[in-house]
């Protein structure tokens, strides 16, 4: 009777549960740092910087070693190249985070394929030799792995067909990485395209989701070790209908408490095109009504890679090609005391960041 | 796109809610007083009572009316007969229980019917005409319902099609009862018979309790105005391993978290056979975990029958068919007292219930 | 391992088995005469005949007695009111029907309920206690069963639970009926109410019969022992697009030859509100289609009430509440013979329909 | 509204049924010749060959160009390797094969991965990157594809996760397939190791392939273009139970006639592990039975590796690493007449296979 994790020894669940209760960490989050070098690349070129694997390294570096964000940050998610790059002292970036507290993981899929004969319907590719892939991503310093799913909300869609075909490959997924000894998380998303209201977002998340925990629960994944990612429960970007940070943040926290198990400690919403601003003005006030309301015993945090570069990469412009490392660096951490602030229902728009730090850091010492 | 209760009025889901979350008051629990007349009746005749109507209504009055025991019962389940009865001063016993603060309810599911060709596999029978009579049992002043599914573990089953079978109707169930106002208690009953370990029956009641959550949003239930009614996670009856009280709370909690969504407020635990002392000493040893850990948002508590009732039954020994009703209301509400700690994580096992009783009052000062 | 009615002693496979040969005989149908009183009564009162027991009672009468139908009907799906009837000769209809070489069954399902929240969506009631009833019914001379599970076409249905529901509790209710000792003839009926196309009218077909199928097998059901009765693919009454009677026959041949279990050795198609001749026409092109195409081993007949009886009752039109009972008699045999040409392909419209009866008793006499 | 195939134009369509059509030619069958190198290897290092790849070339070539062999077989499946691989005259197998009437197919999947915590439990590794695969393999002649998903009988399994798992992957592979103009045979492999008995074989099988159906028809395949290739029903290897032919050969049919639509036009049975006459002798009955009861519209013919060529392997032994080529070429045809005599249910034990043979040659003059 195989089940939950029982095939799992003891300890190789308890480094998983550690592990998942530090990217956790209340007030942290994750920064996502995995596009693909042509994802990346496509990014740089609009700004006018050349893609080169160094021109990426040294990016990356900045969003690793600027001081303080291990202040706001618990986890970052690398892509397989950045995996077996190093810093500037030659030190790899996987020991190069964890050497500040920041736990690294890495985005093991491939790409996504659309299904014949349903349009906006596809599959993301990454399970043959997932295993293997895994042994060397563990053995090169990762902790956890991240896998993104895409939903598409449309007239047709997402069909039932295209969400448990998504569903049952995560759940596969899982139970092959926490296998080889990586924390799974676990990524959903339902893109923000379309013209579906909140009500409707709402149902599409709550089957998703649903859909998502039976399918973990019968492949045995070990639940606890476990950390959902998944898009803010928004409605589509042509949505004619106005909706409050506070009716979204109804609808967010409503999802959750019908569907999300408390075995997994916490969620990282994805930014998926949000500015930094907007993201975090719904992420806190999703954690506003976690303060008021209670029963929702999870870190509720972010994962952003858009949200967070996008400012950083406009830097660039008029820069003649040249990456802005210092400025980008300040601009940076400032992005994540914001970020971190709305993890905590405490961020308020128009409030000069630094303070927001200081709060921080007064609330922290009354912690400790 | 209808989801989660969408059909219902914004009034009629306040209304659930609210006998959701009385139901779920801290430190209480339902008496289960739903046995049919066929049933309570053999209970009568082991113990030399006469089952008749009259000997019936004056022992369920009893069960009501003991002064105190408000302070440890939120609720009560009746059966149809007793839904029509009145009390000796010709008020119905709905109404009698609504003066004593206490919230009625309604048992409307009739027979199981064992499935052909799978044996110790049944399905509940009820849904024909349920809306019906739901309507005429809230017009008596029924508050809730409470449908009990059966399930046996064995070297066959229980089925994927028992298991789902009966989820699903449970659900349909549910639905029915919302649209009608009334609120419905789920009871899956995974009964004790069978020689399967602790491991065994985690797994199973995971696969029961996941496939009742998805089946029930799948049905467009009102996660938020339903209550769980489900055995304890415990090993066979004939189970050769010997399992601590404090290895069965870690099975019974990790089985909850895994599945159980937290927009349910609160589980209620059946006795199914097991003894007071021995039903109370798990729910104790549950709701310490619960205390310890945290993360655990539910009101944990009992809806006992038998472990309440067969000590009152063994009263009547010997006394030429008369039934000792005063003598029965002092023991109940003694029994209640340690329910009622228990449901708190306050039981200990050898002290004289009036103590705990009067811990009880101590701590309930404190919380005014 | 239960399944395919491993737990019915071969007797009772055979049994099963022998009855469904017997519906099934090439170029015999049958005549559905189970409308509830309320629904006949309703047919009976639109042309000026009263709703009365005895009226009800003739009027069956003549559609089982009337000298020659034993040609073209295989069995008759009888009303429970009907079966405890008696002609007018005291010999209960179930026995006149057998002495006629036509086999009597019951329509033991109730009345049709619609699932809060699921406009449109709705679940057929009748499983409570029907072993029961089943055991009545065969006392009194039924050899089957037969159960209507109607679903509707519409912008957001049927449902994926609408679906499911229906198909498991009519699996659930064939296993029930194989147990008790009758066929169960299973009747999904996607009515043709609605604006769908016949390409979206041939998808859901699929996904109803396949669902159907995959729950009869899960539940253990013994194919070989049912019959299938179903609607005719057809776009919907609202549909713009006009389609030939060939290329819904192409549409209704694909549905079978993708979903329906050889096994299984018949199906019968119901009228559903088409006209005698449309329905004939359509049933006549498919077995055309049959007969060209071959590999398509099911007897593929006719389970009509509403088209072989409307031209009945509008006899009765202007004869000042009277049932002309001999003219309904001689109109009957008619629409009986044209039913039977189309259930071998060799109805032609403008043909009457004595002379195909002819080509009839010589094809009979070339087969024997 | 997708499904059955409805996004693929209709010359796709047909070319596909076109295709499936000749492979189900009556009285012809396929051999598989597509074991990896590291497979074949080990069959030639046990009869003393080097495992070269010119070694498979010639051993491959001898199983394409023996002449005559084209009466008994209608298809070859390649290996990926022989796909490239050229004929004596620089022909590719691929269009050697085309020429000789033979259709060329290739085994796109790659390795069985056993999924943690679910002991027996795989699933097959190959849909990374698939429709590229079937571009290149299509363009290099193929004209069908063959994907094995194989699942053990055990005391836990094949779990439902196992099936659906397996069943939903050979869906997906099927509609790539399709869409990239190959015909997908699709294989679910029931291994004979275990003890499991007749009965229960048949219970699985027949879980296994309306799960497999359900899956494919959900996922829009068009079912008209595709082959089945499975298993035949046998005891386990270690089942304490002697069955005759007769009770096998019901075995199989019972579970064709209960799940295989008739939209697929044909079943090639694997040997997996038989003896050439054993696999025959089973074949074989099962065709009788088909020719006695009618009703089952498929070609029911054979897919045989193992048993085809073990006894051409034993003509290696003592031979000095030196393939035999000639006497293997001679042995083969006499074998492929067995399996197309038993193909069609006419094969006799005992009687030397060149009368079967003649007789052969006589029907299809008849047929001509």
């Amino acid at each position: 009777s195989c089940h939950g994790g029982e095939h799992l020894s003891p300890e190789r669940k308890q480094e998983l549960e550690a592990i998942c209760q530090k990217i956790a960490t209340p007030g942290k989050g994750i920064t996502a740092t995995d596009e693909g070098p042509g994802t990346i690349g496509g990014r740089f070129e609009n700004v006018g910087v050349e893609n080169t694997e160094e021109h990426r390294r040294i990016y990356r570096q900045m969003l690793y070693d600027t001081p303080g964000i291990n202040n706001y940050l618990s986890a970052a998610i690398l892509d397989p190249e950045t995996m077996y790059q190093k810093d500037d002292d030659g030190v790899p970036f996987p020991q190069a985070l964890e050497k500040r507290n920041i736990i690294p993981g890495v985005k093991p899929h491939l790409k996504v394929y659309e299904l014949p004969g349903c349009p906006g319907d596809t599959v993301m590719q990454g399970l043959d030799s997932l295993a293997q892939r895994c042994k060397e991503y563990k053995a090169a310093g990762a902790k956890f792995a991240k896998w993104r799913s895409p939903l598409q909300i449309s007239r047709w869609g997402p069909s039932r067909l295209a969400i448990e075909a998504n569903m049952n490959d995560l759940a596969r997924y899982a139970l092959i990485c926490q296998d080889e000894g990586l924390v799974p998380i676990v990524e959903p998303d339902i893109v923000m395209k379309g013209e579906h209201d909140l009500e409707t977002a709402m149902a599409v998340n709550i089957e998703v989701q649903s859909t998502l925990y039976k399918a973990m629960l019968e492949h045995g994944v070990y639940m606890e070790g476990t950390i959902l990612k998944t898009n803010l429960v928004n409605p589509g970007l042509s949505c004619d209908t106005d909706y409050s940070v506070e009716e979204i943040a109804m609808a967010n926290t409503a999802v959750l408490r019908r569907t999300m198990p408390v075995a997994i400690r916490g969620v990282n919403f994805l930014s998926g095109g949000q500015t930094l601003e907007g993201a975090a003005a719904r992420l806190n006030a999703i954690n506003q009504v976690k303060n008021r309301m209670g029963r929702m015993p999870w870190n509720i945090s972010f994962s952003w890679s858009w949200a967070l570069q996008a400012p950083l990469l406009d830097l660039c412009k008029g820069k003649g090609g040249k990456i802005p490392l210092k400025e980008m660096s300040e601009l940076y951490l400032q992005e994540l005391a914001i970020a971190s602030a709305a993890a905590q229902g405490k961020y308020k728009e128009g409030i000069p960041p630094e303070v927001i730090r200081e709060d921080e850091e007064v609330k922290k010492k009354d912690a400790d």
